[in-house]
């Protein structure tokens, strides 16, 4: 089993925590081998920015993912400019508040308005990184989401450990809808 | 130009952030090409962690770092498991207050006692992952301290910001002293 995720948007949004909390669940709570990375050029300042995850049950050779088995989209931008790097048959996640991509036999896509529920449920923003992590451990099963909650647990400032677990609910609630 | 850097330590230390910071101001603030990374298996749970940036002039083709020019170690079985990690004559800076490896002709050792200054100079350890970057950049000077300052600002949580900058100030105290 090998499984790349890539998370994708824009800058501030949180996208690498969401990408390291993924890589810790799988590894401490679901046992497996995990390389998380991102690549930053000068192109970054404002721009499209993603994070990637590779999830094996060996240890991970080429740590570059280069065929995404499921990806989220938080920003227009990101979408256009990751969606030729998804695998054939592959699954995309999008806020669909902001994302609009065309439905395609060469993806699996989830339209799901993020971001108008997370502020409707929570009154901000901050947490959508959750939301969407969570939304995409729904659909793919990736992990389960007992893992994901202690990993957030682990992995989130302290104080906003509650905040954080509502987010994820909130994104689990969502993918079922969406299903 | 291509330099890479390791922060190692143990789980909660505030590593990744570290190195994520250290990416994303050698790629917003000083126009490098980076990648930052974190591989993580069962093992992770307890153990000697790392996260590595790679910086470099020109786009990075094979991400995983191999031979590291300098290195942070936080804690002793961290220096343990990286130091044959270090590429000949790099640079290793260590938090003396818990970890001690021997001087050698291989690399170059600097020995700053950062918890007890963090400590001491903040009543808290939160920010040693700060202190530690700050004086990895002020002994390389991968990137420039205003480069550093402008990441930190940009990657904290909010209202930490001041907090954090003191913190930089501290590491790059320090780097000074021990020069």
């Amino acid at each position: 089993m090998k499984y790349e995720v890539r998370f994708s948007g824009s800058g501030g949004q949180g996208i690498i925590l969401a990408s390291v909390i993924l890589g810790t669940a799988a590894a401490i709570y679901e046992n497996k081998e995990t390389v998380q990375s991102q690549a930053y050029g000068p192109e970054a300042r404002g721009g499209a920015s993603k994070a990637d995850v590779i999830i094996s049950d060996e240890p991970v050779g080429y740590p570059k993912a280069r065929e995404i088995d499921a990806m989220v989209c938080l920003s227009q931008k990101a979408a256009k400019k990751y969606i030729t790097s998804l695998k054939k048959g592959g699954i995309v996640i999008i806020d669909s508040d902001f994302v609009d991509i065309p439905e395609s036999k060469k993806y699996k896509l989830f339209k799901l308005p993020m971001s108008s529920t997370t502020l409707d449920k929570m009154g901000k923003l901050i947490a959508l990184n959750i939301v969407s992590l969570s939304a995409l451990v729904s659909i793919t099963k990736i992990i389960s989401h007992e893992a994901l909650e202690k990993a957030i647990t682990d992995s989130v400032p302290k104080g906003t450990e509650s905040f954080n677990i509502e987010a994820a609910l909130i994104g689990k609630t969502l993918a079922e809808t969406a299903k």
